[in-house]
């Protein structure tokens, strides 16, 4: 395992998770480290799209790695959402735009900033080690920016991100908002998923003491669509549930067009939903305006609602 | 305290922590974030020697940050070895040259790399920033960079610190060699302090599941000298031992003109030192050719004695 460097993202990739790896294995490729790419998990639908778009293969599925492999962590640094064995990896390197969580027994090259995308960070170390940035990269990494991003419209979209992204259009030589369109819209599509998959695409739990709340989201360009489909994705919400003894689950489906979510909140504990963001429930159901991001808008809120309860 | 940026380094702090942070700041500053630098402990000898010859001032010592301070972590990542109050306070950012050991409640700005010195990456966040080093800034990260890399003789020193030395020489206008030996035999000189002040001067504290582990280590041109003085270090030693509950304390002599390390190893586990470095203490002390670096070669080989012992 030891004569190429592994580069890869976290495990359920999104966009960024699999552009990176692709743009950060040919960065370090052509600077006389060879290097590849690799996904830990399936490629989504919108990651799928950008692909295609660029003509740029699939990176291939990664199980493990060992301590004979050297690898690069892009786009997270937590071990917890990372390859089975990374405990054991020797790391060269970390980029990244998330929380730190990170634990080397050496020192270890990291860049992490808070920018809303790792692919804006990966575009100033191509400039600086004065490696070209062919059109298929271009369009790899601006795929990366958009969909972190949603289109810049989330808060958690940089200026660097914004200026990034138009650079990155120029070269891929592609209309960046008519693409952006079509790559968020290709990310929306969930006409062959059963209830219990679209529930699935992007899920993440979170322990807080003795509550177990699970946040869900998908993209939509259009929120009838999907919940002309509520009564069936309640009963496979309500069967996790029951499965998984969740106390507060909450499904977001995100206007990418208007940078709203509509939810739907199940679990014996929906009150605490219902304080965090002040607002009633109706059928389960209501909208957020302005809400579209998990981990900068939805999860604080939720937290600071439980802290609340906690000091009454 | 929300006024202005509190830049500093890791408790006890060595020519690094100091310059780096006077460094810091003044890059900070110039591009437009008002940032003073601060002291978390007593200024060395050495590090007095570097600030009196490019007649900089002491910074000021800093006893404790809170949830208003916005602070810059540099030559340090762990709370541990920082100011108190840390855990509540606004990270901006971070640099660094040691193993990651950070976590973040949010993305902060993260720079770490393998250097032998954090001066080393700041030289080139000036270069990229565009901001003029000026003689007394490159003549105290110049000192940094010959102290931490002991005068490029550390194997922590890389191919960039020594260019970066060079090139610093030229800006402040002085013979690196010459200045280099004046600077290093400067933090030789222990004559003034008392043995508890001797095992202090530069003191690092490392938690590893239950255990206490303390490195401390001090530059010496003639070990006899320092070993003259063993019996009192020991009971300095033992004293801190028993008042602080370490497990494992190593007091690291180093030969600056011959590049070896004798050291002084006390408490109930210094098995864990011996099997790390596959010896055996007599007098409590042991010569380690070739050894001087706590950070690349006495830490890791504690840490991977550990390991052993937990598989076996």
């Amino acid at each position: 395992m030891a004569d190429k460097t592994f580069v890869f993202g976290h495990t359920n990739p999104d966009t960024d998770s699999i552009a990176s790896a692709i743009t950060m294995a040919n960065l370090q490729t052509e600077m006389g480290n060879y290097s590849e790419s690799f996904r830990l998990g399936d490629i989504n639908k919108e990651t799928k799209y950008a692909l295609d778009t660029f003509r740029v293969e699939e990176p291939e599925m990664l199980a493990n790695v060992d301590q004979t492999s050297n690898v690069i962590m892009i786009d997270n640094n937590e071990f917890s959402q990372s390859v089975s064995g990374i405990e054991n990896a020797h790391i060269q390197m970390v980029v990244d735009h998330h929380r730190l969580n990170l634990h080397t027994a050496e020192p270890v090259y990291c860049i992490a900033e808070p920018v809303g995308c790792t692919a804006t960070i990966l575009y100033k170390l191509y400039k600086q080690d004065d490696v070209e940035i062919t059109p298929k990269i271009a369009g790899m990494m601006l795929s990366a920016i958009l969909s972190d991003t949603l289109m810049f419209k989330s808060p958690t979209c940089t200026q660097q991100d914004r200026i990034t992204a138009e650079r990155l259009a120029k070269i891929a030589g592609i209309d960046l908002y008519d693409y952006g369109y079509k790559l968020l819209e290709a990310g929306t599509d969930i006409s062959g998923y059963t209830a219990e998959e679209v529930i699935n695409i992007d899920s993440k739990d979170f322990q807080h003491q003795d509550l177990k709340i699970t946040i869900s989201q998908i993209n939509s360009s259009n929120l009838e669509d999907v919940f002309k489909r509520k009564a069936e994705l309640e009963r496979a919400i309500e069967d996790k549930i029951a499965r998984e003894n969740i106390d507060l689950f909450v499904f977001v489906v995100t206007d990418i067009l208007e940078a709203n979510s509509q939810v739907i909140v199940l679990g014996n504990r929906t009150d605490i939903f219902e304080r965090a963001f002040n607002v009633k429930l109706i059928g389960n159901t209501t909208i957020l305006k302005g809400v579209v991001s998990r981990k900068k808008q939805i999860l604080p809120a939720i937290l600071e609602g439980l802290n609340k309860k906690i000091q009454l």
